[in-house]
C-alpha cells in the first residue's frame, strides 16, 4: 500500500478511534497480551530467524541481544500490557472547569492527539509497548521498526490487528507497519496527516527526523547525565550516590557519565570513589587537576565533556566553585537529569533552581529518573524537548486537549459594548463526564 | 551584531531570566507601562513616519490601521499591561508532589521554557505585548516585526529594554530585536539557542517556518470555523447565534467562515437568517441545494469551504446529516472553533466529541472562543497544535516544567532485586515553594 493511503488511513482511524470506550480499549490490551502468550514459540521461532540472519549480517552483539526476544523479554511484554490495561484511560479527563457566566460553561478535557508516526530501531518488544500506549491513548499509530527485526515486527503487528479487528470497535488501522526508509521519508512529509513523531533510537535518528519533517517532534536525544559533589557534601553519601549512578546500570540513559567535584573535596574524595570505581572495572577519564590527584587514569578531552558512553567509563572534572559546575552542565550536558550532593541547602536549591534540564535532584541518584519510578505506571518516554512533555513521560505525553462550550444560546454582542454583560468566571469542580448524564 | 551573537546573549539571559523573582517582573512590566505613557507624544511621532512611509509605499489601509499608534491603542497597550501584573506568575507553579518513598519526594514545577522567537506583522502593539508576556514568563525573546513599523518597533523595544536594565537585576537581553529577513532565516537555523518559535501572522508565514526549522512552531494558521444548525435546532436561537458568529467582528480568526444547515430545516432556516444577513451587508455563497432556497446568493466551489475570509461573507452548505456535518468540518476546517445548535443531547454529544477541532460549542457563538473570554487574563494566541498548547493559550503556554527530586542520598540499587525496597508513589498537598523555607 502507498504510504499516502496508510496516512489516510491512519487519519480516518484516529477519528473513531478517540471516541472508543475505556472498557474496549482495556479488554483489547488483555486479549493481545492472552494471544502474545498464546502465541509465545511461533513468536520466537520467527524471531530466531529474524536473529540468525542479523548474525550472518554481522549485527554487532549488543543490538542482538536487543532483537531477540527470549522468554523473559516476552513476560515482560505482557506485564506491560496487564499493568497497562489498568492505568486510568487518559483520555476525557476534565482538566478544569469553569462558568463562564451563568449557563455557559466552559471545561478542558483530555483527548487523543490523532495519528502518530513512531520509528524505532531494533527492539521488537517496543513495537508491542509503542502500539498499545497509543491504543490505551485512543490514538492511531503508524510504525517503522528495524529492519534487523522486519519478520517479528510483521508478526507482532498483524498479531495486533487481528485482536483489535476482533473487538468490532477499534479500527483495524488504528496500527499500521511500514518497511522501508523510503516509506519513513515520505511519512515525514505529510503533516496533513500525522500529528506527532516519537522517534526512539539514536540522536542522529532524531536529529534527522527533526531536519527532515514539519511534524512536531518529542523525542529524547540523549543522556549526558551529571553528578556534583559539592564542598559541602556528605562524602560517604557522595560515594554511594555517585558508584549507583554509573554502575547500577550503566547502558541506559539516566546513568551519569561525567562526575563533577568541587576543588575543595577533591584530594579526600577522589581516591574513594576511584577506588569503588575500579573494582568495578568502570575506565576513568580527568581533567589536568583530576589527574593530579588520580594520576594512573587517562586523559579527559572537550569530546568527553559532550559523550553520553552508555557504558563503564566516566569523565572526571574538578570545578572552582558551584557556579562552574552549574555552567559545565548547562553547556555541555543534554538537560536530561543532573544532580547534586551537597548538605548545604542554599547551594542546593541553587543549583536546582539553575540547571536547566528535565530532571535536577538533591542527595540522589540521577538513576531515579525514570516514569516507572516516578510512578507513572507506563513510560512513554524521556523527552529531552521542553516543549509539550519533558522528562519522564506518561500517557499523558500521548494526549492533547479541547476545549467545550455548553451554552443556551448566548452571543457575544451582549458581552460588548455599553450594557455588556459580565462574565463571571467561577471555577467549578464539574468534570465534563457528569454533564453526559444529567 | 551578528544574529549568532544575539542568540548567544539570549540564551545566557534566559538562564538569569529564569530565576527572577516576582515583584522584580512585575515591577518591570508596571514601570514599562509608565513609560509608554510618558513617552506617548514621540511614540506616536515615530510611529507617523512609519504610517507616512508605508502610506507612499501603498500599504493597503486596513494593514495601515494595523499599524497606526492612535491614542486608544496606546491606552489599551498600558491596560494590558497593569492587568499582566496582576496575573500569577506561571513560573514555579508546583504541578504536583508525589512520596517517591520517605524522604524521596518528587515535585512537578512549572518553568520558564528559556528563549522564544516571536515573528509577527505589522502590529507594533504585538511587540509590547509579546515582550511583556515573556517577560511575565521568565523567557528571553527575540523579536522580527513587519519592516513597516521598524522605527516603531525600534522605539519600543529600546524604551522597555531601558527599563529592563534600570531593574538591576532582569537582563537586558532577555528582550532583542532583529531587523531582517535575512536574520530570521537565520534565525530559524539556531535550534541550540532558540527553544520555541510564536510565529503570528498569515498561514503562509507560519508554513514558511514551519518548512524552515528544527525548532518547535507554536502557531495558529487559520480559522476557518463553522456553526452547524440541526434539524433539532431552536431556529430563534439559531439566527441569534449564526449573525453574531458572522457579523458582530469578521475580520478575527474565531468568526464563522461557513455556515452548515440540515437539511430538514433549511427551507425554514435559511431565508430567516438570509434576510438579516442581508441587512448586515452579508455576501452569501452557496451550494446548489442551497441556490434552490435562496436562488439570488453565488455559487460556492470547494474553494469557498476551505477560505477564511475574514470579512461579511459567508459560505453555506446543506447536509444530509449530522455525520455529514461532522466530516465536512474535519475535512475542510481549520480545526480551530466550531460549534452545533441543536436542542438534542446525544446529537450535541456526538458532535462535541467527534468534531476535532480546539474549541467545540453546544448552543454558543464561536465568537467565544478567545483567551479573555475564558478568564485567561493575557492570551499569548489560539493554538491549532494539538502538541503542548491547544486553543486559546493564556501564560501556561509560555512556560514548561521540570521534575525536581529531594533525597537523602538513595541510590536506585536498594530498590532493586531480591530484598528491594518499594517506592511509596504517595500523593502529597506540599508545594515546591513551601521546602524553601522549611
Amino acid at each position: 500500500m502507498k504510504i499516502l493511503e496508510i496516512a489516510r488511513r491512519a487519519r480516518i482511524a484516529a477519528l473513531k478511534m478517540s471516541n472508543v470506550n475505556t472498557d474496549s480499549k482495556n479488554h483489547a490490551i488483555l486479549e493481545i497480551a492472552k494471544e502474545i502468550d498464546s502465541a509465545r514459540l511461533k513468536l520466537q521461532e520467527i524471531n530466531g530467524s529474524d536473529v540468525n540472519a542479523a548474525t550472518r549480517d554481522g549485527l554487532q552483539s549488543s543490538l542482538l541481544k536487543r532483537l531477540k526476544l527470549n522468554d523473559s523479554k516476552i513476560d515482560d511484554i505482557i506485564k506491560g500490557l496487564q499493568s497497562l490495561a489498568d492505568l486510568d484511560d487518559p483520555v476525557g479527563k476534565t482538566l478544569f472547569s469553569i462558568e463562564m457566566d451563568q449557563g455557559l460553561e466552559l471545561f478542558k478535557v483530555s483527548c487523543s492527539i490523532g495519528v502518530i508516526g513512531a520509528i524505532f530501531e531494533s527492539r521488537p518488544d517496543a513495537l508491542v509497548q509503542i502500539s498499545s500506549l497509543c491504543l490505551k491513548s485512543g490514538n492511531a499509530v503508524i510504525l517503522k521498526g528495524g529492519s534487523e527485526a522486519n519478520k517479528t515486527n510483521q508478526f507482532l503487528s498483524e498479531l495486533i490487528r487481528e485482536k483489535i479487528f476482533e473487538s468490532n470497535i477499534i479500527p483495524k488501522d488504528s496500527v499500521q507497519l511500514i518497511d522501508t526508509r523510503e516509506d519513513v521519508k515520505k511519512l515525514l512529509e505529510l503533516d496533513e496527516y500525522v500529528d506527532l513523531l516519537i522517534p526512539r533510537g539514536s540522536s542522529s535518528l532524531v536529529k534527522f527526523i527533526k531536519e527532515n519533517s514539519k511534524i512536531p517532534v518529542l523525542g529524547h536525544t540523549e543522556g549526558i547525565c551529571h553528578e556534583y559533589v559539592d564542598k559541602d557534601a556528605d562524602l560517604n553519601m557522595a560515594v554511594e550516590i555517585c558508584y549507583d549512578a554509573k554502575v547500577q546500570y550503566p547502558a541506559v540513559c539516566n546513568a551519569m557519565e561525567t562526575l563533577l567535584v568541587h576543588k575543595d573535596i577533591a584530594k579526600q574524595f577522589l581516591p574513594q570513589i576511584a577506588q569503588k570505581y575500579e573494582e568495578a572495572k568502570v575506565e576513568l577519564r580527568g581533567g589536568t587537576k583530576t589527574r593530579e590527584i588520580l594520576p594512573e587514569i587517562k586523559k579527559a578531552s572537550e569530546k568527553d565533556w559532550q559523550t553520553e558512553y552508555l557504558d563503564l567509563i566516566l569523565s572526571i572534572k574538578i570545578v572552582e566553585s558551584l557556579q562552574e559546575a552549574i555552567d559545565h552542565i548547562n553547556y555541555f550536558g543534554s538537560h536530561h537529569t543532573d544532580g547534586i550532593i551537597t548538605k548545604n541547602k542554599n547551594r542546593a536549591q541553587k543549583f536546582l533552581n539553575e540547571v536547566d534540564s528535565a530532571v535536577v535532584l538533591h542527595n540522589a541518584s540521577t538513576r531515579f529518573s525514570d516514569g516507572y519510578r516516578f510512578g507513572f505506571g507506563a513510560e512513554v518516554g524521556i523527552s529531552t524537548e521542553k516543549i509539550h512533555a519533558r522528562g519522564p513521560m506518561g500517557l499523558e505525553g500521548l494526549v492533547s486537549y479541547k476545549y467545550i462550550i455548553l451554552g443556551k444560546g448566548q452571543i457575544v454582542s451582549s458581552y460588548t459594548g455599553k450594557n455588556a454583560k459580565q462574565f463571571t468566571h467561577k471555577s467549578q469542580d464539574k468534570t465534563w463526564n457528569s454533564t453526559k448524564n444529567s
